[in-house]
């Protein structure tokens, strides 16, 4: 049987769009810095992706620093400010920030200082959205760019995290989205490629993809494909609810993604559900994708109040546009077998 | 007429293999962190590139650190260290070294502390070959990636920077390559991908090409194709040297790369050349693709001792595997006449 890809949160499949988009450029012989016609032709593209995705994320009249991706985002937006931050932030935010900000049992961020803090804007584990305060430093937007309709413009923040293979494009590009003029030191130096604000030769043709990719994710979003991803989601919700006594169903009462389903079922491992879904041909994840792999509970749950046992036991359902009804009734059923199953182990 | 590309030190056209194994990249859905079949399968796909990597730059039992290009390569080697480096190095290098090191005429430079000190394997500019002292720091080997044969494992140097699009691979991939267990402290932290040194979700797709090229590259350089392009390199230069009286044939008498032919024609802008040759369908360049389009003298030629004049005349024509005779006896006819129309001009 066909396998069910039920983790897109981790990484979203290429989108045909963006696949389209790196295949003709990688006709390009070019340098962008190069100024004859094969540099200039490199440079266009990147010049229509950077505007491309200026439309989808609300950017417009920003500036679009690309990075290889959400995580060098976070360390040339964070790096040596001190910034604060909470225990729900992805490890990529978590490694710059000063670790105070309190998390409410519904995974609410209290925010003190705006101006100091990076907040996410939706959880990767959980989907639960916050409410960003205004004047906020930073926000990490990688999970909410392309699920939600998100304009920078108007979010407040002083500079954005984003990520091409979250919403359908290559992994190994994404950007930092500044409002214009935003004073940023370089932390990659050399050509002076990007304004000065990260040098290398650009990655022309992921970049080529993040463009048409979030331009696709954008037309997506228009079009309601995500409210019937949402529907989906919460047909499984609660075929599982229905089926699972003992299971707590994370956020069901939060502003989530659309998209993601975050339950535990104490006493039961989230490393373990993930293998047996695994073998059955289902695509899952227990906590973000970086840290599976490592035995511990996610901490995310456990910043929520959870205890271990609980936030050990969590795992992620994450779905995408392409998913259909029968691929989820098709987990729930096999899920609740296998929970079944667990439960006559454990009695 | 169909263009003719000249510019291989700035990026070389992607090699079909490299094509290939991108686009074959491109229907894996996964994570390379997720521990389910997709993201197992992403996996193996980076794991096949690090080894392709390995056996071609003779690096087995090394540690290859995936970044983003040779310029994050650099400044995870080299920043915060203080090592010694000398101008004739890549801007890349260059932000992070003490520049204190002398260069000949002949463009090679004067190691005093190699254990402390960055040095390029070839010169981008002018091709010309250092030969390294044992105990090397750091090397950029980026330049003579694919070209000569290099073996990291000979080279003696502690680590070597290395960039997949000089190579034919895409651009935005490279590695930073290390002797087992060297100490590194990660700057681009998060989920602690590649052992802990570089964090961020793995550029699957690029990792994939960066792995081809190098095969494809490595292959060709056992078949002599080099050996092809010096043959075309040496008669493109004894054809404008026949011609021109006035030009300076840059390490014309060194050791350099195969493909790569530096001359500069006092008087005559080398920015001014690349837009004539541009327009008469030749791709070449003045100085490294990254700086070009500052109005400035070539800091490579200027360290070995050029007159200003005589820096700001130079230009780089670059061959490539797929450059024919036509092409360069082309390119040299091409440039006397308009050589000839400088000096009525000048006179």
């Amino acid at each position: 049987m066909k396998r069910v890809y039920l983790d897109h949160n981790a990484t979203a499949p290429l989108r045909p769009e963006a696949r389209a988009a790196m295949i003709a450029a990688m006709d390009l012989a070019g340098n962008p810095s190069s100024v004859h016609a094969e540099g200039r032709a490199a440079k266009a593209v990147v010049e229509r992706a950077r505007a491309q995705i200026a439309i989808a994320f609300g950017a417009d009249g920003a500036d679009i620093v690309f990075t290889s991706g959400a995580t060098e985002a976070a360390a040339l937006a964070m790096s040596g400010r001190g910034l604060q931050g909470a225990a729900i932030e992805h490890d990529a935010v978590r490694a710059w920030a000063n670790e105070v900000l309190p998390v409410s049992k519904d995974g609410q961020v209290t925010v003190s200082d705006p101006a100091f803090t990076a907040l996410q804007l939706a959880n990767s584990e959980t989907g639960i959205i916050q409410t960003l305060p205004s004047d906020l430093a930073v926000t990490d937007a990688t999970q909410a760019f392309g699920k939600l309709p998100v304009a920078f413009n108007w979010l407040g923040a002083e500079m954005a995290l984003i990520s091409a293979h979250k919403l359908g494009g290559p992994k190994g590009i994404g950007a930092l989205v500044m409002k214009r003029g935003t004073d940023l030191a370089a932390q990659i130096k050399g050509g002076g490629q990007e304004m000065g604000r990260r040098s290398g030769t650009e990655n022309v043709i992921g970049i080529a993809g993040f463009g048409a990719a979030a331009e696709a994710a954008s037309r997506d979003l228009a079009n309601g494909v995500w409210e019937k991803v949402r529907e989906l989601r919460n047909i499984l919700e609660n075929a599982l609810e229905a089926g699972s006594k003992s299971t707590i169903f994370v956020g069901k009462d939060q502003e989530r993604l659309p998209n993601t389903l975050c339950f535990a079922t104490p006493g039961w491992k989230g490393e373990t559900q993930v293998m047996q879904m695994d073998l059955s041909g289902f695509a899952i994840s227990a906590g973000s994708a970086c840290s599976s792999g490592k035995v511990r509970a996610s901490a995310v749950l456990t910043a929520m109040g959870f205890d271990e046992h609980a936030a050990a036991s969590a795992i992620r359902v994450s779905l995408g546009p392409e998913t259909t009804e029968e691929n989820v009734l098709r987990f729930a059923e096999t899920w609740l077998e296998k929970e079944k199953k667990h439960r006559a182990r454990a009695a």
